[in-house]
């Protein structure tokens, strides 16, 4: 997700117009790959509950949240970002959410801070807020330096790991180096003196690649599956070359769709802190996530409007997700999220068995 | 289903758009979603039978009908729901089939009586009359009294409850405390003196709703399954402000599939009495609710734009439903209703196994 | 397929009209319906055969043919019926193939002959010439008597009697008392004389029927199944009311398709003669249909076109769909038809399993 | 894929109509019927590998490749063919990956070299050059000298061999006595001194087919499967005579689809070469196909266009391909090729178990 220190200013560039691309839906396949169409609640016509009580509070990082959701992690041009990031830690604070800032690459490396200073955790006191490097980062010599300082810098609960081989792969400075990443990770979760989550960024982490993860100490995984986001599909739709689109084309829907990620990993640990997130359109797919086996549910491509717009925005769009997630469990018969992972699925479209 | 009191003129003049919105299908989620395409009968070339001789003839609440076909329940706005009432009043004593009223709530709290008085029971003298109220009505200290009036101002001979959490989530001023419902509904069955039957109204009973339904005692069970009418893409197409638009949009396809209620309902309670309703297109459909499960079929939807018109557009609809039940019967070889629920069902568009 | 005397000049009429929507296409329901495209045939890159020696010849009724091809009953408008009966005639002489007149109905009770004379048998002296009857009209007091004059008129090699409950119950003066049929082919079987082939009229016969018919004595069942002509599609396009058109429109689907229908009746029946036939577009339909189990295949709408135009016209059609059924047993690697039935077939866009 | 010598004038007219309609994409059917969109690579987000390493090498026929590719071959109307095979042998060098050359019957009739010369030769010594020649002209009596002529006459590896029944049947000259075509293959690989490879030409090899092969002696097959090029369809579009385009048509979906033969031909076979190809479109399906079972995977329509254009242009093509071949290894954690037929692969669209 991050520029070369070198090829910054062409980069910050290139950043911006893929915030115009994901604003304009062109990462989003179309919505008939959105793998949570597949399956659906059964619907509780007698749910006994007052919508009003329906609890959706959870906690995280020893932190209290009202409802267990999560903004992503979003880079974004310098113009922009600090806007951003302001809007979207008030809006956290707000909501009681936790935050994950964007890469913190850049900033880290002076060019401009985008706003990811001490200042940030004074808008979001009382909410976790976690920061974000990549993993090609951790396998330099001062990796674990940088980490420390992305935490430092922000004064962040935890640091987000992500892991973007295929974004990387098909990016042309990306860093295509990833031997020695599964240690380095191992080193930072003893050295930092933080929790470390380690995510993908739109095309999701399997069952073993959690457990590896969960074995090297990391406290929480998020998913970040196909079907929202696909990097893929923004490079075929402006790589810098007629020969880079061409590339990244047939690449728009590789990855694990993120229902399958969330069931599969969570069937693989069942005690491990899952984040699902890729392609979360509204409550009810929320509802789902939490329901296959997700702890808390991310968006990014889906706020990156209202975090452009206002705080109030932000607050805005968060709320009609919490009111569809409320009412999903309301009428899936389900008064907390406890509850609504013990509901019953079924397939959509079902065949029909006489 | 229901206006607040305070609310009703207001109220009253979102219903009357709800009308329209039915009537030109904002309600109907795209036809292929219509559960009753998966499957069908197989056709019988040799029926041994004589069309004129089907045996269509049923009973329920001791009066005997013609066809096992209900006129299913519908509020209006009071601008034309007398007509609408009084049509299909005539109609249901002409075609021997129930007519179950739309919700009392406003006529009862005296603003309009929409032609909900005694006047209605001498339009249909000889066929099961049926009295409407909303399950969350109950709940209230006066719950069982207003049940008990719902019956007599119209004379009814047995009380449909809706249950409709999600449409009530939905809505500004929704009635969302559902607790005490299935106890108030137990109560209302050893109090009233009259047989109870409870509803859905477009999203489904499970056949454990079902099941815990049959224990508090009720006589029967209408499924009203998705497929058909959505209040909830009523709201996602006209709610009364962007937000509650944005919320409601998609929970559209929220809910069981009829074909999926009526036939796991009945496989869980093999001697309820069950409706099978929502997204009823045609006799056929009608015939597959049967061979399914369904003691009766309702229709809603399908029906109003003759119930606007007059008696004899009612008259007509019916009939023609009635003919292609008939037919299906014949096609099927099957003589009466006892005998539709025996014959093969295949898939529709059935793999071919070599 | 019949009309009742007294209404045979307008019926004519609606005949001729039948014909026209039959020639535009209006009786097909869309072709992703036609079930031969669910599976295919695995292709054999090395078929150690001849293409021109790929024996294609069996025989019916005690006369050899050339191919496993029928030209499929039809009636159509007097005006028309005369020319299309002797192109048929004169082209399954050419062909060496049976050839089933249409309902001899109207042309026996003397209004016109169609055609349907001793001169029909001259054009066609060394191939089966079918006659053709529906069954309602053999519960009628002269019952074998007329299938006799069917029979004696054409000098025929055998009698098809058509089972269409669906046509009949969706026409408005419609024969729909069928109850002792059956025990009247059983009659017929015994008193006729001649073998007796029964058929439908494309809703298909199911293994029960034609297991009945089996054991009433029938020399042949053709499944005549769904996927090709739906007379309920051609009603709801053009019945003679509203009312009539609206009552047909859900039925334009119903039926067995043609490939299961042959499928289950050849295993319900490994030793009856069938003739597969209905939504028949090509050769290799034909190859799938006898792979399947048809002894024959026949084809009606899709030479009605041909039969209109020329006897050359139908032999050239025929000439098509004969290099198609080759081509399908030469790129099987069968060599005849009994080998061509014992070749692998496969799903068409089979799951993968990997 | 040849012509009559009689004949050669207006078929080389129609040969490079064929390279029109093939460039303009009429020979393939639609998207949604390629297999290969049917399963997907397990994502792995922790690779542990550097892409700058992973190994794509492997060798064939003693020589070694840096990729697991392969030209297939194309014969073109004489007009283009030389220009074509000039542009594709240089690629070949440059790419250190083999080329098949199309058809060389015309040229080793005599007609026109199309440059299918010594000199082709000299433009990749150091890589794979492969013969080419209709297994309907082994069966000649000189059929044996011909094929030998076929691989001095370049000075290739190997003789590849096409089965093309389906082919020679639409085609109004073409071969179609195929007895004894398997001993002629028997008798020519003990004959010829160089290795055998025998392929289709888009309909597939099935595992009995390539059995018979492996049992005659050949060195490799090239199942060359339906999902790409389709002479059919083709021929539908633009045959001869309407009789002709009309006998084509069903056949444009004939033939097993390319991931199913290759899957299917290795398990029944684990040990022999097997090339891959059919309905290529990119890297990914290359990897697909490898991980199936695939030793090499072949290309002909896909890269037609720039062969024409210049040896850049293939270069560029083959560039783009092996990028995404080099990016799926990166992506599903494997290192080589024996690490990539590993890899687990899922269904796409994957119906979802909870
Ligand atoms: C504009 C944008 C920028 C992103 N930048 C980062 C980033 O810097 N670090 C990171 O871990 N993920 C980043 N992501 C990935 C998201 O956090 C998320 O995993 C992915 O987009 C899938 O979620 P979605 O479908 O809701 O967008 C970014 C996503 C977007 C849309
Ligand atoms: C305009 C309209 C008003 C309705 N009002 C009521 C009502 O007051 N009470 C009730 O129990 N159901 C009501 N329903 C729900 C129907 O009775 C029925 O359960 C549902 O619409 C599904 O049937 P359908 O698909 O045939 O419309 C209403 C439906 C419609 C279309
Ligand atoms: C115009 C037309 C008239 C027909 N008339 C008769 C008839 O008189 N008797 C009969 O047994 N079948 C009749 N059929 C039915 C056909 O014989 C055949 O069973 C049916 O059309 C299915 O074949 P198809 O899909 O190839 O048209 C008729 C079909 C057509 C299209
Ligand atoms: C223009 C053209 C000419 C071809 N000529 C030959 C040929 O002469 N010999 C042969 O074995 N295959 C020939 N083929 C078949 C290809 O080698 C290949 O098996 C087939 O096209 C499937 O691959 P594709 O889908 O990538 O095109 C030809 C294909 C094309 C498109």
């Amino acid at each position: 997700m991050d520029a070369k220190p070198e090829m910054s200013a062409a980069l910050r560039i290139r950043k911006e117009s893929h915030l115009d691309l994901v604003l304009a839906g062109a990462g989003i396949v179309p919505a008939t790959r959105n793998g949570f169409d597949a399956f659906c609640f059964e619907h509780c016509a007698l749910p006994e509950l007052d919508l009003a009580d329906i609890d959706l509070s959870t906690e995280w990082l020893g932190k209290p949240l009202s409802v267990p959701l999560l903004i992503s992690s979003m880079t974004g041009g310098a113009l922009r970002a600090e806007r951003i990031n302001h809007h979207l830690a008030e809006a956290a604070e707000a909501l009681r959410i936790p935050f994950g800032v964007g890469s913190q690459r850049v900033s880290l490396e002076g060019e401009s801070d985008s706003g990811l200073t001490h200042r940030l955790r004074d808008l979001m006191p009382s909410v976790p807020l976690l920061s974000n490097i990549g993993a090609a980062q951790l396998i330099d010599a001062k990796g674990i330096d940088v980490a420390r300082r992305a935490v430092e810098t922000i004064r962040a609960d935890a640091l987000i790991v992500h892991l973007n081989p295929l974004q990387e792969a098909l990016q042309p400075e990306g860093d295509t180096n990833w031997r020695g990443i599964l240690p380095a990770i191992e080193q930072l979760v003893l050295a930092l003196g933080a929790p470390v989550v380690v995510k993908e960024v739109g095309a999701g982490l399997s069952p073993s690649v959690a457990r590896r993860l969960a074995d090297a100490g990391v406290a929480a995984v998020d998913v970040a599956g196909s079907g929202g986001t696909s990097w893929a599909a923004i490079e075929a739709a402006r790589g810098a070359t007629e020969r880079q689109r061409a590339i990244a084309q047939p690449f728009a829907d590789w990855g694990l769709p993120t229902p399958q990620a969330i069931a599969s990993v969570r069937a693989a640990l069942p005690n491990i802190f899952v984040i699902g997130s890729g392609g979360i359109r509204n409550g009810v797919d929320a509802a789902k996530a939490i329901r296959l086996g997700a702890d808390l549910v991310g968006q990014a491509a889906g706020i990156l409007g209202p975090a452009l717009d206002s705080t109030e925005a932000v607050i805005e769009a968060y709320g009609v997700t919490i009111e569809q997630l409320r009412i999903s469990c309301f009428c899936a018969g389900a008064g907390d999220l406890q509850a609504l992972r013990q509901v019953p699925l079924l397939p959509a479209n079902g065949v029909f068995a006489s």
